[in-house]
């Protein structure tokens, strides 16, 4: 079954040889789709067995959300309030939402995380990064991370998202049980390991122990660094050829030089600064560099309750000196650099007709209009998108 | 016919005889509606006709936008990149919309209008106060105004909106033909009148003069003031009466002097804030200070083209020192109080049944989700919920 999506007012492909500029931009445009895959991007009078008429919409690759925490119970809007109120955020309320994981169980968090995947596809994005990381016992972990890979093919381990109570003043003993026991539970589901490289959390030594551990299971690299302040985290990642470090809220002019001698992405998660009231970080020093950026959700119910990259895209825009194109390839293109697919944040054919529609006429109305629920229908996705129990 | 909205995890009334706190908040409520009345609100159990299950959600008085343009024709998405790319934000691009409603005329303006009073619904606002302004000759305006009252109750003419092409250097003459033929054509629309007062517009003397030919004419007074710079509009506004003084971002202490000791509104409105790059008001002060205040969210496809009071009240609890409280009563006693309403805003027995519901269980997400469309339901509204050529 063919299917033509026409009266495409603006198509972002991301292929330069189909369009304009880096974006690969066609106005007018058309895209016909086989099954799950495209098999024709181009001018308007495409035919096909069915039509969906964009009637002057824009269309762009379904988003790339390359950070997530989308298995977990419970929610912390009480800690969010006192924070807005004045508290600061030092990362510590993770634990509220280890214990209301651990209690929930199978049972409790499998509606919950399809309930999640359901408003991520609501919100345009077709391929999603999962962690672990609010189980931190090898058999709760072992949990998260099955029940991670049954519904993303990017599930990521992060046994070291921060020290457990029961391990308090023992981190290095944690670190022995994340890169041993628990390491052996998850390897087999995951894709990705990742760590907190940051102060109240895990430090250098400890980090670079993890994503030793990780890489020498096979897994691929990733890590949180530099959110709350500098630190050593994006150097080691450089160093360790993480895919991507993510957050780097503060980057040192040695930090941005690594960065950009490397292949290593640098992952902004804007979302996380406004709901922590942290600064926002500079993109447009880090661009400028030549550094490679993605922009993901870090959806989690602690720092960053939210689903939506086009309020990441919109902050990118008023907050951090990127241009809406920018913005625009950073939760395309960006994300699938950080997760080292290629094969996603394009519209080409051959490629997987994974796109988004907004009930806009352009990009730009991604940053212009603001708070605005601009996406009109979400085609395609690698995660499941059905409830894991049974038929929808 | 009746129905009961049941199992309410949380209710916000705004009305402190039937729940907690200044916004009457109840826990495990229901609100029993007859028509377009509220009949009951209590506690779970009561019984109707019909019944909407709201499984756990909250729900709130739908919310008073008390400062839109929604007439309007074309968008200006370019000007939108071109300042986030630095170019400065003076307001004369009001010019380049006014050219194209001018030219759209009746048969373009009010199918956009409907699509936009629908995305307001969507948006989870029952109560809609629109401006003319992008007619600016007597003819057009009165366009504007008859588009706009055949809308809402809340109409406004914004005559005073920016000196027009063709009165370039000659804006006393302009002031004369708003407050002489301008008023005269559209009096009999519209409820309100209202001056852009700052530099580059309209200063205090020719603000002045509009205001007072409103108030002759028998319409109530608002004023646009202080979002460029400090200047004399807010102590203008409240010399005048005006039922509210907007944008108010740069407030000098006898600003707050002035507003405290009067019962004029301060309406805030972030979302032009975020979209022009200008700081944002220091509410906290002024809420401290005694000033009644409201948020609004000035949708107007130049400076902040958003219908998302949601997004405002992020924005707010961020960026303006608000609580969340503080923002939930600024979208509905504080927009009704803007408008002299003290039917909206509330749900109350014999009020109208204008309603918000959440897809979430409590008023604090509307800041922790930010981005996320939490608008599941929305019920009732005082304006005109389908195309004015006929039925949906």
């Amino acid at each position: 079954m063919t299917l033509v999506i026409d009266n495409i007012a603006e198509l972002i492909t991301n292929d330069p040889s189909l369009g304009d500029g880096p974006l690969g931009v066609v106005d007018d445009a058309s895209v016909v789709v086989d099954g799950d895959t495209v098999v024709a991007v181009g001018p308007a009078g495409a035919v096909a067995d069915e039509r969906l008429d964009a009637a002057g919409r824009c269309v762009l690759p379904g988003f790339v959300d390359s950070h997530t925490h989308l298995v977990f119970a419970g929610d912390r809007a009480e800690e969010f309030s006192r924070r807005m109120a004045g508290e600061p955020y030092d990362g510590g309320g993770i634990r509220v939402t280890t214990d209301a994981t651990r209690t929930a169980g199978r049972a409790g968090l499998e509606p919950a995380l399809d309930g999640r995947l359901a408003e991520v596809h609501r919100a345009g994005s077709t391929t999603v990064e999962i962690k672990t990381g609010y189980g931190l016992s090898v058999d709760s972990e072992a949990e998260l991370a099955s029940l991670a890979a049954a519904a993303t093919p990017e599930a990521t381990f992060l046994g070291a998202h921060l020290v457990p109570s029961e391990y308090q003043g023992r981190a290095d003993d944690y670190v022995e049980l994340v890169c041993g026991p628990m390491l052996d539970a998850v390897r087999s589901h995951v894709r990705w390991i990742d760590v907190f490289c940051e102060t109240g959390a895990f430090d250098a030594d400890q980090s670079r122990a993890v994503l030793t551990a990780g890489r020498d299971a096979g897994l691929g690299l990733r890590l949180h660094a530099n959110q709350l302040g500098h630190g050593p985290g994006v150097q080691l990642g450089v160093e360790m050829g993480c895919a991507s470090v993510d957050h780097c809220t503060y980057l040192s002019d040695a930090d941005i030089e690594a960065l950009a001698s490397s292949d290593t992405v640098a992952t902004f998660l804007p979302a996380t600064d406004f709901s922590t009231r942290q600064p926002y970080p500079d993109a447009r020093r880090a661009i400028d560099a030549g550094v490679r950026v993605a922009i993901a959700s870090n959806c989690n119910p602690g720092s960053s309750y939210t689903s939506s990259l086009s309020f990441c895209m919109a902050l990118a825009v008023r907050d951090m000196g990127m241009t809406i194109d920018e913005a625009v390839a950073a939760v395309t293109t960006g994300g699938a650099a950080a997760l080292r697919r290629d094969d996603v944040g394009r519209i080409t054919p051959g490629g997987p007709a994974h796109m988004t529609i907004l009930d806009a006429p352009s990009r730009h109305h991604l940053a212009y209009r603001p708070g605005v629920p601009l996406i009109w229908r979400t085609l395609g996705a690698d995660y499941r998108l059905q409830p894991a129990g049974g038929q929808t």
